[in-house]
């Protein structure tokens, strides 16, 4: 029984953990009342202990990074958290599934339904088809139900996290039309990971803006798939990353077209109804607008309305892309697969 | 003769020498064959010597900063670069025109063709409507030839100038529709002015991106009316700013949707031809994105385009606000006027 | 009996709770799992829930800020963080004491042993110059048993914490000579508080660095008053602060003369053995620097040492402004009074 | 005679052009009026239009980016602005003053005049010491006189073009003592060149502060090796530079003590009486400290003077490191070796 876990710890082993969202994922985890760190898993630091990779786990967490390899057993364990790169998460986490861990993926590989979406999307073969029947998406606040006990989860990329929570009520109750939609989207440069590059190199980004891969984005047909599945048909979306000199939040500025004549009184109903028992979604009252830096380091997203004179409907939605945007909502999934209260470890603001 | 002045210096006033786009038509004027800075007004720091005000003008310019009155006389000056708040400036401009003085207006008193729209923007009846006939707006990029010789010119705001130089050749060419246009900028800080607030105190918008006054800012009728006049009929936008935590640089990406079948290769060849010859505008290669870092401190803008699976043409422009969108135009605009060379003054890169 | 509390929860308030180190109380206060947050006040934002002033509050806390009146009862409530500025803070706290309540406070009212050095450094008469005599210095690395229960705490400057710390086992040791002492403190912004300025405006402290108040800092004499009475007689330090462009953190480089021939080995031993089993400071392996990011919303302590070939030793040290610097050291101070585990609400990592 | 090159037009080149240092020449040569920028040389780019590698530079240069190869002409070239790795330099360097052709050198290669002084702080033997005999120091505030007509200039690192500027007029009058000399030193990020590093990753180095290399720099040799010139005996300093999150600049705060009694009237006279007419040297009204971001992309050194009460003399230095602190006092140096007004291209504020 699920709930009898809430009285006691499990074990959590960390793949992938000197990533930013390996290390965000233990920065959650060390205040988890229900969660032992277990195991922590990299490709770099190897053999050394965490806090000499990470200064700011000194006095905190004493384990010594593993190397994964095949056979490496993970005995013991209860639950992974995946913090791989696409592609090449699906074939280490598939054995083990098969050794009854629960695994929360932060990976690209089970997002999508079809293998042959993910194949169009990031360019190979999926290797375990039949795990995309069982995966659920990762997403609490659509699928809470299918979440718990589940024993693979897909953690939605971050960008379609804050563009799935700023567009999904309208979506849902069909208010808006299912194309010409634009998601302008301001993300911080931790999106873009650990590894050095010229483009995030300090000088090169800092005090700029630009955008990026306009209508190339893996993100994008990530989001289609999810607003297509709440709007019962397809919708399409036009979606434009930008990089902004921060080091963690993105902000969706969502531009959308009401379907017939709908009120902005009707749109702030069906937000509040939709989020109001959330633990982790603010509709923010009218006029105000999200601002990234009051969710940074929280599982929060935070949503501000507008109805244009010209009558678009403007959704804002800011996250922290490494929290809410990756490891906060991993973490947010791990508790109600294993049916702890949903925000343990979770209630920083 | 216009022509004659090449060979010799214009003296030049500023007008509310103290703010950001005062302090920035200093430091561009300090590198300007042609121009002698004659006199410095200010509310601010009277009597002081600007680079007591200033330390970066220490050893470069040593003049007294003086108060603006009623009655100051301007005498020998050909020109003033007036760097005024809204609704103030009008009626220190205008008097100053009848001394025979050009005026380079940053203000937006002078930007609207039509008294009332200027009233149902800014919320002020216009003292001088008579002026809104001769003034020209200064974008030397649309309005060269007007400029020639001219008496008042109104710079255009920093959004509008970005929008309008992002848009312009589709509009112009009516490869777009009128309507449903979202324009979606981004701002560094510097555009809200040196007036400290809580919105710009450091730890408030630092690490930080949001959104502010969609559907209501005061340049998106700005927009639209220029717009509207390069296509002929009334073009309405979505405008959405959003401030981004760097000093200086304003990005616009604009969403427009194709009227009928328009090829990238179209859209590119409408761009080349209108910015071909024009020193500030730069139609960046097919796949690459502007940065605004690429245009601090210059009087470029330059632009990309894209065209998106789903139809849309994406067009994004970089700006620097302090520059091309201010005190960088305004002194193309002098270049333009008195006949100069229009890179004078402005070839930083 | 103190530690019968750990099992229950005491009520805190907090007065001065909207300024950057109010704010963070409750940050801290909300993850405590022996802390009622009872009352909150503040002279601004009176009778707006905490979240309509602090959005990211949202669904985390829901008391109203009230505004705090001579006579304002605080029945119920154990203890008082109070977030107030100096000169203020003493006749606030003064009858809150008398009525039985523990007071941590954060101003410097209380840090000084003697009222004549408050007056000389603050400019004014100390009001209550009995309570200096009851008052305990709340570093708890070097005042812990007096900690315990007391009633009345000062909670040591942001630069004192990082200085103290880093200088404390040279000195108490007496292996440095105790003048010549050069303190170099470089802090982000906002440890300038809350309140708007034109030196803490975006644009003007963005993308510099400078020095104030070198010499003439009022923390230079709460460091002097704390190291002479480890050293054991008058120590002398030079204290020059620096702004950074960040939001958080202190980095202290201290620059000190050997009294005689002392390794660095045995300069590491002697901070080792002060710090070992300190919860919250770190003394890193050789060669290694801290990095304010590493502490950033911890309230732990990172210190580098290092001795050079002239033969200064050098010391860095690493705090969060707001945390270790402020209120994070509050709530250790809080739960050392009240006998919880020092490290409640405070394993952030 | 060097004196009629001033109304004629040099040819230069520029060696190692994609660097910063490289980069930045061409910005300020591009201002240039006695400069024709003949030919730029690079290992990355080859072929490629300067304006394709950084587009800042479009519709401003059209040059091609060339390899450098043993045997390469500079025919037509008066001179090279050598931007170049430490021990590359030296065998390029050579062969090209051998041709006649003047070189402004960055790297560190010629900074010494001893070989053994070299080969001890590089690691690797001179291959040209005869060249260090001819060689000059290119701080044009110092040695100008030197620099006229020379062949061979070694321009300052960034560190020791502040830390003298700073400390030369104490220490040549010998006001101060001249050991215990410590040089705490904050540098913007492009300091450390353009080659990506963990270090200098946006979100390492962002939001953060740290020290590195104290004691182990290998500019504390050069500035001691400089400021030993000017005092006549060895002068030996504790140099501790700081990494700081900010694109430019460097803050050096320098602590001295006095030689006996030394007023603080009587030091602020040395400096004013040494930098009085200097174009590029401003020493700041009293109570006034130095801004890096007032001396960004300028050639401007301002320093700040204080006296504290326990007897330091504490000097602050602001450059620009990309300017004052390379290409700038390169150009600078240049226009002295050409006979050019010496702030030709470098007016700037």
């Amino acid at each position: 029984m699920v709930t009898e876990k809430t009285t006691e710890k499990i074990n959590v082993a960390i793949l992938g953990a000197t990533g930013y969202t390996g290390e965000e994922a233990i920065r959650i985890l060390l205040n988890h009342p229900h969660v032992e760190m277990a195991r922590l898993f990299s490709l770099e630091f190897i053999g050394a202990r965490v806090w000499e990779a990470f200064p700011r786990f000194s006095k905190r967490l004493n384990l010594v990074i593993e190397k994964f390899e095949e056979g490496s057993s993970l005995e013991g364990c209860d639950a992974v958290i995946a913090c791989l790169p696409h592609k090449v998460s699906m074939a280490i986490v598939a054995p083990i599934l098969q050794q009854g861990i629960k695994v929360i993926d932060l990976s690209a590989d089970f997002r999508f339904a079809s293998p042959d979406t993910y194949a169009g999307v990031y360019g190979v073969e999926h290797q375990y088809p039949h795990l995309l029947e069982q995966v659920v998406y990762g997403l609490p606040e659509l699928n809470r139900e299918k979440l718990k006990g589940c024993s693979l989860v897909a953690v939605p990329g971050c960008y379609p996290t804050g563009a799935i929570l700023g567009a999904a009520p309208l979506v849902t109750k069909r208010l808006v039309r299912p194309y010409g939609i634009v998601i302008d989207a301001k993300s911080g440069v931790s999106g873009a990971g650990r590894a050095p590059s010229s483009r995030c190199h300090f000088p090169e980004c800092n005090e700029s803006v630009s955008a990026y891969g306009i209508g190339k984005h893996r993100h994008q047909p990530e989001i289609e798939e999810q607003l297509s599945r709440l709007y019962g048909e397809e919708v399409k979306v036009t979606f434009a990353p930008h990089l902004v000199p921060m080091n963690r939040g993105i902000l969706s500025t969502i531009y959308l077209d009401p379907d017939g004549d709908v009120s902005l009184d009707k749109v702030r109903a069906v937000y509040e109804e939709m989020y109001r028992d959330e633990p982790f979604v603010t509709v923010l009252p009218e006029g105000q607008y999200p601002v990234t830096s009051d969710v940074t380091l929280t599982n929060s997203c935070h949503i501000g309305i507008t109805k244009t004179p010209e009558g678009k409907i403007v959704v804002t939605s800011a996250i922290d892309n490494l929290r809410k945007g990756a490891s906060g909502q991993a973490v947010q999934c791990l508790n109600v697969v294993f049916g702890f209260d949903e925000t343990e470890g979770l209630i920083q603001a």
